[in-house]
This record gives C-alpha cells, sequence and structure tokens, in this order.
C-alpha cells in the first residue's frame, strides 16, 4: 500500500545548470522513474549539455531558458512542464552563494541574492500551486542549506535569503499540505562534490576523502525518497550530509 | 552508483509490540528486503504475534524478551541479532507517553519514561556501536517525537526523555558518522493509526478523514529510505507527518 | 562591577510611529536613561506627537523623516544621531505583517515585507556599524516575531522576511560581536496593546484578560536589559510573551 | 508602570557551591536586592564561604546541605526557604559536565547526569510550584547551555540531560505561565570565568583575553533581569555568552 501512491506527471526543476550540479541530477532521477522532465536556468550552454545526457534516457526532457526570479519567465517553465503532461513536481534549486565580509556586502548583492533563493522561491511556489491543486496534488520542494537554519559569519546575504525560503515553505506546508500538496524543504550541508568546489578548490577534495563531499546524484536520491511517500507520513525537512562532515 | 550502499546484515528493533505498532512495521520493512530481524520487546505473546507474521515471509526473524532499559537485556538483544549476521541496523523504538499535569506526575514516572526513551537508547548505542564498528559501519536509528523538538502543557515527562534522546542521538552522530555509523533520527509528528489512538479514540480517526493519522508501514519507509542513503548524502533528522496535520 | 559598561551616546529608533507602538516606547525607555535619541519614521504626523511626549522628559530627542528601506534615508538617520553624540544604540524596529491565503499574495507585497524587515536591517546595519566601530561598540538591535522562528499559515511574506532579518542578525552577531558590537535579536510573541490590534480587535482584548497583551513599555524594557549586560555575558536572541499567552 | 511587578519573597538557589560560581553570584544578585536567600549544595564547607560573603550584605541568607538529585532534600530546601519568607524565586543551577569518548562513558555516569540537571530540575519544580501557586506566583528559573539546543561530540551524557531539563522547562512554562508563574531558562553558552576552567585551565583564560570568559556576576545580572520583568512581557529563553565567544 506504501509507496503507491505518487501522481504521475510532469517535473519542473528550476535552477538547472551544467551537469555536475543538483538540478541536473535531480533531473536525472526523476527522468529515470519515467517521468518527463522541464530543466530550468539561464545559461542555453549549460542547459543543453544537460538535456542531452537526459534525452539519451528514456523519459522526455526539454530545456526553459530563462530568469527564476522573474515571475513571467516562471510562469513559462511552468507552462512548459503543463505542456509535456499535468505538473506533478516543481523544485525550486536555483541560487548562489558568495561569502563576503558584512561591510563588503552591496544592496544589489544581499537583494540579489534573497531575489534567487526566497524570491524564485516565492514565483514558482505561485506559479505551480494553482496547477497542482487543479491536478488533485503533488510535490513542491526547495532546496535548502546549513544556512537556511543560522547564519554563519561573512554569509549574511545567502543566510538571510536561504531562512525567507525555509519560512515560506514551512508557511505553505501548513496551508496546502490539507489539500494535498506535500512541501519538502531538503538541508543540503557541506560541499557538493562536482560544483564550483571541485574545479576552484581540488586540494580541498583530497582533503576531505572517499564521499567526503556531498554527491549530487544522492542528494537527488533524497528528493526522490520524499515524493514517493505516502501521505500519511509526508517528510517536510531533512538533512543530508556527508558521512565526515564536521557539524 | 547511488544506493549500492547499505551494507546488509540483522536488523535489531527494540521496542516492537502488536503488529500494528511502528516496531512491528519496521521489522516488516525490512525483512521484505531480505534482512534477517530480531524484535525485542517486553511482552512474549505481542511478540509472538508479530513474529508469526514475518516468518510468513522470507527473511529469518527471531524475537528476543526483555527489558529495553536493562543494560543486560540490550546486550542479549544484540548478541541474538549477531547470531543470525553481522549486525547491520539497530533501531530505538521503545518508550511511552502519558500526558499528564505536571503535578501528578510521580518521580516514578519522570524517570520511568526517561529509561524508556533516552537510557534505553543509550544502552542500544552502548552495545551496538562496538558491533558496528568492528564490521565497518552500519545505521542506529532512534524513534523521535515532535516532543523530541519542544515540551509541551502536561507533556513534561516524555519531551524532557524524547530530547536528551535527541541530543544523545546528535551527539554519536558527530562522533561515529566519520567512522562510518549513520545515525538517525526521525520526528513523528502525529498520531499514529493502529496504535492505542485507534482502539481508544475511534472518533477521533473518523474525524482526521482519510490518511489522517501516520500509517505504521508508510513510517517504516522512511527508515529503509535513511538506511540506504549513499554515506556522502546521509540524513540525521526528519519528520514525518499525516498531510492533514495541523502543525 | 557589572552593568557598568554600557557606552553612552546617541540612539537611533528606525520604526517609529505613534506613541502606543513599540518604537515610541523604546525611545521613551532610552530617553529616560539620559541617552539623546533620534525616531525614525515615515509620518511626520506620528513622529510629532512621540516627539512631544519625549521633549517632555529630561534628554534630547529629534525626528528624522523617511523610508527605512532606502539606503540614503538611513544613511541620514544615522548621521541625524551622530549629530546629537556619537552613536551608540541602533534598534531597526520596521515592518508590518498583513496575514492572506498565500496565493492572494501579490509579488510587491512579498517583495515589500521583505524590504521592511530584511532589507531595512541590512541598511541600518551597513550604515550603523562602521560608526559603532569608530566610536568602539555599542548595541544594535532587531525587532523579531514568532514568525522569525517559524512560517505559520497565511503569514508566507512576514515569516519570511522576518527569518531573512533573524539569520542577518546572528551573522553579523558572529563577526561584529568580537568587536565590541552587541547585537540583539528580539523575539515579540503575541499581540502588543495599544497596537492595531486594540484599535481594530476590542473584544480579543477583553478576551486575553489583564496583562493578556505585551505592554510596549515592558517590550522595552528587555532592550534595555540586553543593552547593559556586561560584554562577557550578551544576549544575542530572548523572547517576550504575556504570561498568558498560547504557544 | 513596568518593573514594578516582582513579588517579593524567599530565594533558593540550588545547587550552590564555591564563591567563584554562579550559583553563589545569583544568590548575591537576589541579596543585593534584599531578598532573603537560601543557597542549597552538598558542600558545607563551600557553602559556609559563599555564606559569609552573603552574610556581609544587608538581606538574610542561610545554607542547606543536601542533594539536589534527592526528592526529600530538595523538599527541605524549599521548607528552609518558606521559613525566611513565602518562596518567591527558585532556580535550578545544578549539575556537572565531564566529556568523554561515548564509549568510555559508563551508565551511572550518564544517569548521574540526568539526575542532577534533569530529575534535580523536576525535583525543584514540584516541590516550588505549589508554593508559589499558594503565594499567587513567582519565579523558576533553570541553569541551561549550549548543550541543551545540540548534542555535540563527547557531550553525549551533558547534552541530554540538559535537553531533557530545557524541555521540561518548556512543558511546564505552558502549564503554569498563565497561572502566574515564570519560567525562565538561561542559556550560558562559553567558559565560566572562576569556575574549573581557571584553575585547570588557565592559559585558556589568557588565550580568551579580556571578558572573553563568562563573568558570574554578569551572568547573574540577567537572572535578576527576568525575575524582574512584567508578566506582559516574559522571557523564557535567552542565551549569555561572551563577545567574543565563536558560536
Amino acid at each position: 500500500m506504501t509507496q503507491s501512491g505518487p501522481r504521475k506527471g510532469s517535473v519542473l526543476i528550476s535552477g538547472v545548470g551544467a551537469g555536475q550540479g543538483l538540478g541536473a541530477a535531480i533531473a536525472r532521477r526523476f527522468s529515470r522513474e519515467g517521468y518527463p522532465v522541464v530543466i530550468a536556468g539561464r545559461s542555453q550552454d549549460k542547459l543543453q549539455v544537460t538535456l542531452k545526457e537526459l534525452n539519451d534516457g528514456s523519459a522526455q526532457a526539454v530545456m526553459a531558458i530563462g530568469d527564476s526570479t522573474l515571475a513571467a519567465d516562471v510562469r513559462r517553465f511552468v507552462e512548459t512542464a503543463e505542456g509535456l503532461a499535468p505538473l506533478a513536481v516543481a523544485v525550486h534549486n536555483a541560487g548562489s552563494n558568495e561569502p563576503a565580509p558584512f561591510l563588503k556586502v552591496s544592496e544589489e548583492r544581499f537583494t540579489r541574492h534573497w531575489r534567487e533563493h526566497a524570491l524564485g522561491g516565492f514565483l514558482l511556489a505561485q506559479a505551480a500551486i494553482p496547477k497542482l491543486l487543479q491536478h488533485g496534488g503533488g510535490s513542491l520542494f526547495f532546496t535548502g542549506a546549513s544556512g537556511s537554519l543560522r547564519g554563519k559569519a561573512n554569509f549574511a546575504p545567502f543566510a538571510a535569503a536561504k531562512a525567507a525560503m525555509r519560512n515560506l515553505a514551512q508557511s505553505i506546508a501548513r496551508e496546502y499540505g490539507p489539500q494535498n500538496i506535500h512541501i519538502g524543504h531538503i538541508v543540503v550541508d557541506g560541499g557538493i562534490d562536482g560544483d564550483l568546489l571541485n574545479s576552484r578548490l581540488p586540494d580541498r577534495k583530497k582533503q576531505l576523502g572517499p564521499d567526503g563531499m556531498l554527491n549530487v546524484d544522492a542528494i537527488a536520491d533524497a528528493y526522490w525518497a520524499m515524493h514517493i511517500q505516502h501521505r500519511s507520513a509526508w517528510t517536510l525537512e531533512l538533512d543530508v550530509r556527508p558521512w565526515t562532515e564536521t557539524f
């Protein structure tokens, strides 16, 4: 009886870059299960590489180029997904982090991070929820970080933006859970393997040892595991971190 | 590459009662995957019913009768599991809750709940960790509750005991994670279907509607999903609650 | 030896309205202790009423009219304070709350609340910290709410904005605490007496009974108590709520 | 109007040792305000030194020798306080910490720390609350630690015990706040100056610099500040840490 539940339909991942990133891994994970997938992001070059990889698989995948902080673009992402199949899953995975001393942070940067993490999440929720309600339910997931839970020195813009997104997720979980929409917030704690860390800090990877950085496909498993949960036991929040991570 | 990881071996569930409870459901879940299982608890009658059900399946299952708050009994539980196969998974699922006005709570009751939830978890960790280290790793999971996170009125003994268990889990996660032991804490938030609520409060079930109570098999899926996580992305804590739960 | 410490100087309260609000109460509290005070807000009419009341006291008080979400205005607030005496205390108290179903919340409103609570706090921190560093230290306090800690249904814009401000406060506490700036975050949980609740929901006040709503002068005491703490035992966060509040 | 409120009466501090500890400092703080004080602890020698110091002040002070983990002793502490004046304030300040690798922690030690921090708090609450209710209200405060909030490696017994005490405090705050009893939980984060650290780790003190360790009198100010809060704005929890503390 359990795990029989998740509604099939299209999957929209907002915030997809190159194939070694988390967005692409989530796309691969749902694609592997036969879900048609829309990968949305700003860079056509990166999306095309990821798309090619997805299209070698069995499920349908398309890309949507646009800015996840612009309402019109996000609505277009959702429409693209609806063009494949009724929307079943939407994931907000956009946003970056640039640690810096607080007095070096410009108003523009503080605002930009909030737009990426929090406003982007808001826009995706606003565009996706009406469709999910119309189709009788679905999943809406947000990629968080340890910065979602607390503000470390030099992380003010990122931590402020991620905390906003987390409380947004909690608020709509309480409102739309009882309407059969599964809201999930995944706290990714640690360096992501294949990400910027890899190219910019190769020594860091060695230092962390085997599996000492987060494998994106392993993180993507957590999104899938949440999606297939029975609605009598939904997870709102879980953390993922490498076995050797100090926290 | 992901999900290839979990070490096979025996599974010990401490705190198993009748078949409609969570302990039995976790045993069924791992048994279904071919893991030999030890169900441990105080009531031979209840264990026998659950055991019969398990033995209709394909995997081996045995019972261990004893008190999860006594070190010698818990060590015996672990030895029983080791007798089936090297220990791979241990779950502390014992403990009860009896809400009452604070001034009606006896010292005996306050102590008893702590023994069930926290000392029992301590004893299981102390008995299981040396074996898991010897075998190169494994999983050690704790059943928490919303009371683990905060103390509501009339819940002092339960919430105090559950909070102790949670911090215990965090502490050993930080110590033994880097030694390849996956510590997990599952926050079960809501009424469990098939549990006491069912027999004592039948109207409550109706009121909550379909899937409004936690299905034990759905919760057990979360334990399984945590166990098969790749060690580069382990979850320490997740919550599970019914879609319609107010929180 | 303790409580001898706080540096005297000017106090800037950003987000002051009418005399029955919290901003005015904080101004009164520091004014009573002899600190020259700048009250900053958007409404000249409201500020003038509050200013009149303050000027009946012994300490100097001036008003600064402007928008706490505009960098130039916030810098002018700080300059006004510096004109009275070297800045010793800055308080971000601006921002409002308009509960609504999520799908009724416009992008404009979601953004506006973030600007009031989070961007305004960012701008005040950016303008005040260089002055406080120059003077050898001081206090920088933020008015939070229970929404800072969690997102309730219908509170997405407010809870997201408040959570952003909280993580901002944590981040700069870690960065500037060791430079002798005391960062404080006050979680105000409950209805404020004399606030909107009073005029719009008179029955609610009766229902809550004596002292069942937060008295603004009592809240202001918490700001004062934090300011006079010895730096060997600074508080980053405290909550205040009425004795009868359900939480 | 504010700060006029706190009921006068006797103060009981459970867990008082030598004069350089926190318990003695809390006793001094309330004594300085004219409250008769009972200092309770296990060591007659230490209590006598502290008592002598207190009796040089203006207020009455007596000692009560006993074990804060034994119900009869704790009841006697409360009776001793009632002998001075109707009980107005009770503080649970007992308990120790001995970091160690988890597998080196005996069941006896795990239990002992729980008895000191959590059971002792329970017993004090059970003995004090009926008196406070009878007198129309009062304050009941608990000394917490950063271990109350999370379990670090090697801190399992302490963190488990402190977390239990914290949820206990929350639970009774929700139950007895509306009956005019102010429950407070003070999270002491950092090394205490004058404590064991001083004698055993003199280099650590130098390294931390001026005010880099918690001054006990500064911490005691936080207890006093909480006690005099108006009941329309009670604090349940606050943290205190040195300005230079890393957290």
